[in-house]
């Protein structure tokens, strides 16, 4: 259940604010060369902190990697990992463990499971994401020896579209100002993608992508190519014609397609949007309930980002490379 | 690579213009009471022919139960079905096994294997669907005996929303008689689901929901509650206030959310929307390459649906309640 | 729970007096040669009435393909296959259907599904093991291309060893005219394996195997190598020495370890005997309990083998085969 | 590759000399007291040094629980844990590196990945084992409350059976006083199985069982109920009449059949025997190849333990109490 993928498989564990966020790797191919001191900064990209000016670099978020990579090269065993929760404050949780915060997991987990840490969202958290972009930066740089990129930036902010760096932080502090807080639209682009990848059926690779995206904590909506739009379009007005290109492969004059054709990859850029909700934590009161169903009033209180696109950045693109170098893998077996 | 579920699995086979299409439908419950009569009402909404008026009822797509039901009752073992393909028409296909139609398989069919059954599409056929509704209809009635619905609506054709089927089925001609074909958004919700189905980290119920359905052929987009809308409000906006309910239990004012928290359903309704592309088979000359790359035209043939909508409905119901019912028995396991 | 495999699978489904016995099997590569009469030869050794002098041929047990090979070669689309139950004579079960034979497996269905098709045993029954075989040959021919043969023999009936066909036939019958039945071991030799096959840790070759082995019905004990005797011997006794071999490959001089070191083949043949119990059906009066917890007495009926041993040969192949070319497709995903 | 089961998985990493081996136990049930010192008290059996005489406990694996345990109660989350390898003596394995000792896995893994860690055996060591064993200590701690034991005990040391533990110890430390070493058989029983678990097609309860007991370093052979001795046997004489017990439940008067039949726990207890080859690391010149395939010789180094069945003990009840943990989570799927 908290195991991703066929071939190469991610499985990930961590509370909020126990020992530590960590998982499994495995599947990775042999001899494949990791710099982890690129795997380390890729993993900072994510981290809270980077994105209001000064630096505010701590030692928070050092990935220890435990396995299955020796003197720089992948054994192709598991890669065993780890990141030490240090900075968790988990004063107080008492009346949180007793309520249940508007569109949060509170209560759906508390109906599951009959029991949760409430400390920090627990399991439930956004934190549990690191472990994801530790996979996905070894996937990145695998990817990167067979010439395939993967690129996530911001579309949209709130409402706003096309926002440089500087616009995207005075919009959220905007918000965050009046204890608001702000969803947006971020899109990815797989470049270098060799024709061939994914599976026709239910495995098709924008089934995988959405799979992988929408469970991205606040993910509510996803589409690729041209999406939601092309259901608005005659059939005439978005047909990738193919073309002969200059090394001689086949390639199509537009994409509205986003590079996949029937679940298979085509050789164009694959590209998709990803919808992220508001950040559902607001600085303000906000009205709850508690496990006996009377009302209660949230206080603000903790830390928590106004608007999660640029630390999710990294983690769109985690998603996405764990999903192709995947299917880079089965790809291989379809031949004897 | 042709299986979906965890704990109810469905597998499935077959090629367009091959001798059937069926499939394995496995882990569904002992003791559930299946109407066949039912199970063959349902599937025959799919079939082609269905939407112009008089009935053109034959005996084609009729479903045949291989196992796993016995005296009207599931037996717990797996379900193996097929429906016959009697009405194919594979005549010259010489042609089209050289040929690559654009915004079809094709292509990247032939990457992928280096072989393919050209005969009208062949696996990469929307017939493969035949085999989903198959399964989907016998997840409806076990979901049934729960009190669980899924209902699928046409919500947008092209352009247009807010139809009645008679407006629907004119649109559709109307391109047709262009030799054009549109696309459009299909709706679909989910009553009755108890709270706490769904897995919160990769298995997120909304993950599945998404993957499911982004495997139909040409669907190119998924959202959940207000989706894509939501990444345009303020936290404020969105929020869905909890809510005592008359019964006792916790329910909430709005649902914004779509009827899950955290990846877990929280009671109330679960809402999608999912955009399909035009139907790629123009029924005019549409340029294509060969296998060889040179430059041919394709001239229309065959008889093909101008929108696919109507006959999707049954296959997204189908999708969501296979989804549903592999979560309600993955719940099961939550506790001792 | 009726799949096996990991890129390979196999999905089988059936009642033994419900219409038909099939399977899907997948993952097969692309482009493989299946000749279809012979698949049709290897399937009829497993038929009943084959090892009593006089062919009985008629048309029982004739696969249908429906879907995977086209023009004589694999997809790499889904086999689905199915036989037909055609001389299933369900007369009066209405007995059994309440009735628990011993060392059959009435009573724990009962228990598990609260259901059950009593009519020959239903999906308990060995006639399951026919789509094994099915899918089985069809690895083997995939096999065969690749210069891999799997090949079984009777080693061991009751508790006579060192048996020619004939002495095998003798033994059988004089067990039957007793109303008594046979047990017995079969070994199973794969040649021509390359090393590299196989996972290091849960999924060791040899663990593959003897789960697909021990899954075949009336198995009660698996060994490789020198198996249980090894258990008896000093390591130095059991060393096999490497050496290096004509063609410049490392090889071993003895073949203890059975082909396999550290879950992993080394290239030597891959040796294993498979225990299976005598026949539980005696031709003979037989104490039993109904579900209500009486005693009752079983009289003989039906016709039943009084040793499966000489149909069970295919069988073991096919298991054997698919988990060998399971692991050969594995492989390839280990170097990027 | 790496992962164990179906609704209980067990993901394992590490290397023998790495930082840490460790694992992820998924899906245990939320809610289940872990009593964590007897956690590592079980995971203490395990340990070298323990099978001498006087207590030489050190702080050596040393069980760290990462997530999924919470106030002493699984949380139903992922359970992370590691062991941290402290007395690693890597110093000269360049030599090891480039040579292949027979019985090991160093040649297969080389062919295989192309790669390995060498130091220790890498993840080929039987060291991996410590984290079957954290995870199979919560596995028997949730059975306990179910009223399910495991119970391994050592049958059989070389040739000798019937050993009480001095004996054991003499012989084994007889065996090493010649460099040599001994195999051995170890027997285990479940007790308070209810009847109903297991899949009865490849899922086999003793199928299952089998894959996870050959998964074991080292084990040659498994066999349930009586085994390979059952082949030896006619029909009538390993019959297991039932029998009404005097709580009202069905039971058998004999149990040759090991507490399965048709692959489903039948209540009675479930008995099988492990057979262990000989330890292939001899303290006495071995002959050997590099990787070139020149002869070398191996000179005793390290330390070894000259039979690992007293060791094996904890590991065999880990692996069993997996597999039945996780059978009894998916019998309860079988029905709405």
């Amino acid at each position: 259940m908290n195991t991703l993928g066929k071939i190469l498989t991610l499985t990930t564990f961590g509370e909020s604010h126990g020992p530590a966020m960590g998982g499994v790797l495995d599947g990775v191919p042999a001899g494949v060369a990791i710099d982890l001191d690129g795997l380390q900064r890729f993993v900072d990209r994510r981290r809270p902190g980077q994105h209001t000016g000064a630096s505010k670099r701590d030692e928070k978020d050092r990935v220890e990697v435990l396995s299955g990579i020796w003197q720089g090269k992948t054994l192709g065993t598991p890669i065993g990992f780890l990141i030490r929760n240090t900075d968790a404050r988990s004063a107080d949780y008492e009346e949180m463990a007793r309520c249940y915060r508007p569109n949060h997991a509170d209560y759906t987990w508390d109906v599951k499971y009959g029991i949760r840490d409430p400390r920090g969202g627990g399991r439930a958290s956004a934190r549990e994401t690191v472990a994801r972009v530790v996979a996905g930066g070894i996937a990145m740089q695998a990817l990167a020896t067979l010439g395939i990129t993967v690129t996530a930036r911001i579309e949209q902010v709130g409402n706003r579209s096309g926002l440089d760096d500087k616009e995207i932080e005075r919009l959220i502090a905007e918000a965050a100002s009046k204890g608001d807080t702000l969803g947006g639209i971020i899109s990815c682009t797989v470049k270098g993608v060799p024709a061939g990848l994914g599976e026709p059926t239910f495995g098709k690779l924008h089934a995988q992508l959405a799979a992988a995206m929408m469970s991205i904590p606040s993910v509510h909506g996803f589409e690729y190519g041209d999406g939601f739009d092309m259901a608005s379009k005659c059939g005439s007005e978005v047909m990738d014609a193919f073309v002969m290109q200059d090394d001689g492969s086949i390639g199509t004059v537009t994409n509205h397609s986003g590079g996949i054709q029937g679940g298979i990859s085509n050789g164009e850029d694959i590209t998709m949007r990803i919808a992220f909700k508001p950040v559902p934590t607001l600085m303000r009161d906000v009205p709850a309930v508690d496990c006996d169903g009377n009302d209660v009033t949230l206080h603000p209180r903790g830390r928590h980002d106004a608007c999660v696109l640029p630390r999710a950045l990294p983690i769109v693109e985690s998603m996405a490379a764990l999903v192709m170098l995947d299917n880079y893998l089965i790809k291989k077996t379809n031949v004897l």
